[in-house]
């Protein structure tokens, strides 16, 4: 029995519609009918930055209005569910959102994104040790990659604080030339992420983790100088589809 | 007080994501949160065929359950609809899709996609008279376009019938290198679709309108041939943007 997807995708929406167009164009089909069923939830006003609050500094934690979407989705039909952002999985804002669902009696499956990234780095590229990390400042200082991938015998390997905080977030983040609010990849946004690329690179990366669903829209090829770039996006897309109907997974 | 904006994503699945796009590159934001809240309800197997409907290939009224999706979205808190197909408004299938939704005593805004074309064309292209059409063959048998457009003083201009079966509709059916199919366009695609502007160009057509949803697919520019592209699913996004908040709308 074909499962209906669901996708909370205002965080932000154009990473949403980015995992949308993902599911899409994974999906093997010949026919509009063929294509899965995909409810989006895309409610941005609701869902505080998660940056924001695991800095401290909002004290809403984003986790409630999550797991109201994620609630949501189930009670339409879905039958599992992706967040197409990599900070809101946070263990202290995803593991309250995961309480909630709990004490909302919401048995929606409901994926681990980072999780999904671990599985498919040890299955593709298991020769590679050492995985660069961009990401937000919020992903970055809560060591959302770092936490899962260590265990699995890679190391992490993240910019230093300052390339981090003045180049990297502000890539995604600023209001003029950031990937939020332009949603495309302005010039200021590729140079800011061609020095973090060139930094993990020099420090060892084999790798890279494009580890936020807005920097995927920065990159149209499969690799950047020279390293492999991995796509969070890309691979929650095609988790969600295996959940749902594996028979119709894209061969990759 | 902003209003939902809900759409039927499934007609088909890439020319809905592409609707979204364009409404979250419409609409003025700096931040995550500015945007305005989009509920997307995919479930394409559902709805017939609406071209196969239209020339009798199919019994099923593909209204019945563009109207049930309608439905669900004013549920789930639309307060504004737009369903991507052109073909979808050809008046077979949107008038008992209209009376479906005042019998479930449904009175969500349901945008009619061609009507704002119109409107479009009349504010925005005043001195052009002659406007060629590319759509499936649904569409152009239905006469969707040059019902709505020979009221308003415009002339519509079509392909050839055989062009159109055998060239236009395939560029967006076939199962091999559709638009349907690939969500991308092949060069078989783009050679297709380049005979039709050719052939309008030719006929005086002093602009195209891209009259199916997966045309735009298939266009990067804002003219081809010399002419202007109209774009019926940008004018869709900006009509419920319009609708929702028009304070958010961005200047064309």
């Amino acid at each position: 029995m074909e499962k209906w997807i669901g996708v909370v995708g205002g965080v932000g929406p154009f990473a949403g519609i980015d995992l949308l167009g993902k599911i899409a164009a994974q999906t093997a089909v010949s026919l509009d009918q063929d294509h899965l069923t995909v409810l989006n939830w895309s409610q941005p006003g609701t869902i505080v930055d998660r940056t924001e609050f695991l800095l401290g500094q909002v004290a809403e934690n984003p986790a409630f209005a999550l797991a109201q979407q994620v609630v949501q989705l189930a009670k339409m039909g879905a039958g599992v569910v992706g967040i197409p952002c990599n900070t809101a999985h946070a263990p202290r804002i995803f593991n309250p959102l995961r309480a909630e669902l709990a004490a909302a009696r919401c048995d929606v499956r409901l994926l681990h994104m980072i999780e999904e990234v671990g599985r498919f780095l040890q299955e593709q590229l298991p020769g590679v040790k050492q995985i660069g990390v961009l990401s937000t400042t919020g992903t970055y200082r809560a060591r959302v990659y770092a936490d899962v991938l260590e265990p699995l015998g890679f190391t992490a390997v993240l910019p230093p604080i300052t390339l981090q905080t003045e180049k990297i977030h502000p890539a995604i983040y600023d209001p003029v030339y950031g990937l939020k609010a332009c949603g495309v990849a302005t010039q200021q946004a590729q140079e800011n992420l061609r020095l973090g690329l060139d930094h993990l690179k020099a420090a060892g990366a084999e790798a890279v983790i494009l580890g936020c669903t807005e920097l995927p829209l920065a990159f149209a090829e499969a690799t950047a100088v020279g390293l492999p770039l991995i796509d969070p996006t890309l691979i929650l897309a095609r988790a969600l589809i295996r959940e749902a109907n594996p028979a119709k997974l894209k061969p990759l």
